[in-house]
């Protein structure tokens, strides 16, 4: 049985959007609804009990909008709140740290596998690996969109440096906004290190579970993405369409959760 | 008549404890009762709306605590919703934008001042002036206790060369965080430039206003500070003491608003 009810992505504000560009990528013809909690980003700052309590009722939103799939698109609520929500929620969950994991372990060669994100990230433990460094001061770089700025390049060649020395060969991008300075951490990191990048992984998973289990949406040309967001946030369209990599041509909407 | 009670003073976060410190030093005999809503930081990329609501809510949960007079330590929660919590509140407000236009006026020779802020501060037209820039970096460094990296220095030379050219000769540090980079500005604006540090300028209205009024706690050695929060942050207490610049000695507790 085919399924035209869409997949639902949350995040805790508009990093998640490069996931779903991967997933626009991959599944052109599936319908989505995204939900930025922007009223409360960030969550890579908060304590795990808040992040469980926000994820839950991101959650709940998607699940009202009759999706038939949940993407976590946040590593922060994948990292601390995904076990939970897939125990007690009633659909397919997919978090972007499983994945990216199983890509990782694929792709390195000597076992070094270096991971970036968020306070939240790295000191949930969600990563099984060795080299873990916590960057906080990209994200607000990458949301002021200052990604080409010499002041981000020096911070990345701070947060950075070590993994050269320990020789890593694989480094996870921990986190959503991450994608969008890729080229800036290629750099800092050094050459020949494999970057992993979770959206692309994570909508390889989905769309295999789709088509795997026959829910790919059979409708053609009809595709309708929705987006909500808690909170109008300034440089909103900007932001978001850098993390999109287009236009955003449907309208957005405001929710309370 | 004297009176006991202790002064309320909220803030988004923890850059309000730069307030209380000068509260401290100019009032040592109050008691005093902070909250900082770590809960749902940022305010400063928030909406009017959603920051009025969030404003009102701390005042509210400060006015539960039996205090004689709220002190906003917020700049952006001061420019959007100090005027309503003005008119609102049954006891007196203080902001801290209107006490630093006053010392600006007094301070300033050529009638040129500059303010720095958050987005949301300085997009506000709370400020009567002519040189406004968003410095909406600083705060994530300043949060980072990354104080003295030479990352912020660029950040802080690419925001604040233009005042340089515009001849200012008064700067007003319109976010309660500044002052904790007070040299990296100063440095930045070139020298000759006076800064207002609207903590000191608040501090001082307060002080007055309660001498005048015959408000001033009369018990001695017996002050007691108060310190909530809605959320347990990753580093609270070294950003928290970094503020406040002392030790905090007493608890701190969580509290849902």
């Amino acid at each position: 049985m085919a399924d035209t009810r869409p997949i639902g992505i949350f995040d805790s504000g508009l990093g998640g959007l490069t996931v779903v560009r991967q997933l626009i990528k991959l599944l052109p013809g599936e319908n989505l609804v995204y939900l930025g909690d922007t009223a409360r980003i960030p969550y890579g700052t908060r304590s795990k009990e808040t992040v469980t309590k926000f994820a839950f009722e991101d959650a709940g939103f998607l699940l009202k909008q009759g999706i038939k799939c949940v993407v976590i698109a946040c590593n922060t609520a994948s990292a601390l709140a995904g076990v939970e929500l897939k125990r007690k929620l009633s659909l397919p969950v997919f978090d972007v740290i499983s994945p990216a994991i199983d890509e990782a372990n694929k792709a390195s060669k000597n076992g070094r596998v270096g991971v970036i994100g968020t306070r939240g990230t790295i000191g949930s433990g969600a990563y099984p690996f060795k080299y873990l460094k916590a960057c906080p001061l990209f994200v607000p770089f990458i949301e002021e969109g200052e990604i080409k700025s010499p002041a981000l390049e020096l911070v990345a060649e701070t947060y950075l440096s070590d993994f050269r020395k320990s020789k890593i060969d694989t480094l996870i991008l921990g986190c959503t906004h991450y994608p969008i300075i890729r080229n800036i951490i290629e750099k800092a990191v050094g050459g020949n290190v494999k970057i992993v990048d979770p959206g692309v992984c994570t909508a390889k998973v989905v769309a295999d579970y789709l088509k795997r289990n026959n829910l790919i949406n059979p409708q053609k040309g009809s595709r309708k993405h929705r987006y909500y967001i808690t909170d109008y946030t300034p440089r909103f369209v900007d932001v978001a369409e850098m993390f999109l990599g287009q236009k955003i041509e449907d309208k957005v909407n405001r929710v309370e959760l």
